[in-house]
């Protein structure tokens, strides 16, 4: 099942679930071309790994696998919507995209063990970790490079675990052509050990999303680029990029 | 004036005025006794300064002053009431406490100038920036170091900044012995300065707290001890201190 947040006609937000036939709720089926859809999920926080993949680890100049998950966060004010505007900070260069698998949680959860962690799990969407580099350089904690504005489009649905296969394949696209490709079942620490792992310290909350880092081959996006980040079971996370109009 | 939210008698929560007289609201004055202090703010995300004044940055081996302010990120979970329970997460020592002055913000805001920021503040309140040291000495981003459930007591009310003095006092005790003493104007960032900062590529939300860092003397807490946060012009922010049942 494919859960979806859009606004109505009226401008009313809604849940429905994605089918061939529009999205449909108890009291009527929308046609998806006549609303527009919002993030599929409202994070307190979006948890995010870094170097979840070796090959990715490897390129940017780590060892191939750590010890433990490597974290960062991402906050509210980062979340963009399918279809939305990725608003690139000005007078930074590159901002780059990352794709990424993102998990969302369903239930409160602190201190899971792996064997529980999926009983709290919504579903997976697609995730694009926008990464300001200049910055992030320069960071100790990645806060200007990761938190600015735009910096995590998520969706466009929340489709269930039995949705989304063990091996399901990542894909990211600039103006059509795949610049990141690989699988889940890549991933350096699975996903209820991410789970466990952050949940050991940090309460997840229903909503919340934990992204599970990016394959090799981040690059640049560029005023007028579209980005669209694929998971198998998810579909298309779609967004268009400008720049910023206001220049700080 | 200072403002103050807490929970009812019939368990409502409510905002009012901290008076002399007790918490005053349009209905009715109630006894500060007979009420649960909540949070002042809920905030979306914690802003946090990171070696905001030059005797802690010396203390930890930094340069006295940074080219710019050096951020990191608490969120929704780390936020304890005043009077609340400060639970130690499970096998790290030390966890440390760390006494700062916070800026919670009235109006949402990006890309403010300086001269504009203090436009944008609710007022000021007392932050304890909790540290669980062994984590935040092995992680690039400090998640588990800085963002564990409890890491950060806020309160016990926004005070407008009217009331809070350019050299007001800041104060850390630990079961009543002073271990941290400073003032608003060592800060080595001014607020505006801090608030234009941010906002030039993150949106601060109502009730967002920048939390401005910490003076000489952070140390350590035990499970039993008592800790006061005390910002001139806002008030004591007081909580106890326990360890977790839960051990993972």
């Amino acid at each position: 099942m494919r859960t979806v947040r859009f606004s109505d006609p009226a401008g009313q937000p809604r849940s429905g679930t994605w089918t061939d036939d529009g999205i449909v709720t108890p009291a009527t089926t929308y046609d998806p071309a006549a609303v527009t859809l919002l993030p599929p999920a409202q994070p307190t926080k979006i948890v995010c790994q870094a170097g979840g993949y070796a090959d990715h680890r490897l390129e940017s100049g780590r060892e191939e696998r750590p010890d433990r998950p490597e974290l960062f966060l991402k906050t509210p004010n980062c979340v963009v919507a399918p279809g939305g505007t990725i608003e690139l900070p000005p007078n930074r260069s590159p901002i780059e995209y990352e794709a990424e698998i993102g998990v969302v949680i369903d239930e409160q959860c602190r201190s899971v063990d792996e064997s529980a962690a999926m009983s709290y799990v919504a579903g997976f969407t697609c995730v694009n970790d926008i990464s300001n580099r200049p910055d992030q350089r320069e960071e100790r904690n990645w806060v200007r490079g990761k938190a600015f504005d735009a910096s995590c489009p998520i969706g466009p649905v929340v489709a269930s675990p039995d949705d989304v296969p063990a091996d399901a394949t990542l894909e990211l696209r600039v103006n059509g052509t795949t610049e990141q490709q690989s699988s889940r079942d890549n991933l350096l620490f699975s996903i209820p050990e991410l789970i466990a792992e952050i949940s050991a310290l940090i309460t997840l909350e229903p909503g919340d999303v934990v992204a599970t880092g990016t394959p090799f081959g981040p690059g640049e996006l560029t005023a007028g680029d579209t980005v669209a980040v694929e998971v198998e079971g998810v579909g298309v996370l779609e967004n268009t990029v400008k720049r910023a109009d206001h220049d700080r």
